[in-house]
């Protein structure tokens, strides 16, 4: 593999909602999908030849997420490929269903020529003890690491799309066994 | 690129000391290089399938570090290889002469069948605003989607030893441009 | 005023729920009261003169509080006097209803001759941006400050019990005018 | 002691430097006072009542301080006082010569009539487990409730001018023993 770390790297990142992106709203005294995050979140980051852009898709849990909404994502990435060429595609996503979008994405991108990485967190990058701002960072290295196909990146692992399932148990995304 | 994703990947992370692993000594009104922080940052990383084993090689400084320390940076490397056969392996280092370990790294571990993947920080991991946990992080995920070679992961960035270069002004590593 | 401040200043926190002690519970998706977060939150502050002993009287949201929660949490504070004389007790309750059980405590504590300090959080412990450890800490020294009475210290704030209101606009704890 | 809570509270903060408003420079490799902390660590504290306005005197560690920084920290305060009429003032100063200048402070200031508080840290406010935040937010909530004088709050302790003693074993503020 050969991969030129010198030029900036461009990312675009379609955000959709999910845990990783829940902040408390203390007038409601629960958390809400209201405030930005993923900027917050990027601005902690330090990786100045990664530039990434964040483009908001929708913002909501992805338990509530349909046919429709992924036909959204789907699309904006499409868009986004076309459009901008950016060298990969990053998209923050409740854990409940990125692997049905990942599915849908995955078969839906013919001739796809870069990454497309999925991640999200387990714990609200707002809360303590949250596992957003690793699973990102990661997902970044994965994007700039992983050849054209795509994928999760969680808990410092990478699933490819088809293959990726939930183990509400341990609380994290697994890769089906076979 | 096939990697198997299912079975625990086992690292063994080399620590050497370095800007990362300086803490605040109250006593002394100092940042010292006294107290262990790279298994505190470890428990902070969400990665269930991913097991680390630390070993302590030094505690210095990187601008300390002459060709003793290097050396024993090897050997420790090669022993490791050897004996404990792990998936990859991590060094955390000072960042002002990482440069010079990777390359003696590269120069003296012929056949080396894995990633050996040296990282560090321009603010320690106890410190505000840290880039600590962000490189672990990544380079872990490096560690993980590298072919066999000795590379520094950092800022987002991967660089193979013999082209690593502190840039003083930007504060982070780059890739010498040829 | 004379406070001797080289003795210990022995405080017994009655913990009762509310706002502070919510964390998120991953498998749930919510924020729950089922973990001890209190604890933790002391175990940050430096103040190795104060001694601190945590006593659980209920784990409820405070507006799920009706007189019998009201009548338990007086009855502790009243028994917590008579056993172990603290210096000071502090309770930690939602906000919601604190109010009231401030009300309850300064009826019912006839003679009372030390200070009994309300307080809580906006955001929780556990949250970005919480408020909690600064209440807590404020609490402790106004605790440590007031001659007898019940009150509640909110936000850099002192409000003698039968004053206290909760105001929703902009989520604080005031001193109602007269 | 009757405190009127309704209307805001206004404090100066005199900032001189100490251990408190250390920061790390990423560039130097060490702790320098060059970067505004205070400011920081208030915006921080939610007290919509309290008005703190911040005024720089110096930027030195009180271990340089001597009988002209000390004269000019005096100087500061009486026209702070004389011009301003807060309701406190604080002033944040390294802990090593804390007590010299709270001395200096009661022994100047003739027909004080409000409080005037010192605190610092043993930690700087930008590293891990610092007490920066706590001292300030106890400081503040002893500026308000206790009477005309000079004092430190420490770690939960309020200690007057004159009796100040730093603990270098338990790195604290105690109050002298008679």
């Amino acid at each position: 593999m050969t991969v030129d770390m010198r030029s900036p790297f461009r990312i675009v990142l379609l955000a959709t909602g999910g845990t990783i992106e829940k902040s408390y709203d203390a007038a409601a005294g629960t958390l809400t999908l209201d405030a930005p995050v993923i900027e917050t979140l990027l601005d902690a980051l330090d990786q100045p030849d990664v530039q990434i852009e964040v483009r908001r898709v929708m913002s909501v849990d992805s338990l509530d997420m349909g046919e429709a909404e992924r036909a959204a994502i789907v699309a904006a990435a499409r868009a986004c490929l076309v459009d901008d060429a950016p060298d990969a595609i990053l998209i923050t996503h409740g854990t409940d269903t990125l692997a049905q979008t990942a599915a849908a994405l995955a078969g839906s991108l013919a001739g796809l020529d870069r990454a497309v990485v999925l991640t999200g967190a387990m714990r609200p990058y707002r809360v303590a003890a949250s596992d957003a701002a690793q699973n990102v960072a990661q997902a970044v290295m994965a994007a700039r690491l992983l050849g054209p196909g795509v994928y999760a990146a969680f808990h410092g692992r990478v699933i490819p799309a088809g293959r990726i399932v939930k183990d509400y148990d341990r609380l994290t995304l697994v890769e089906q066994s076979t």
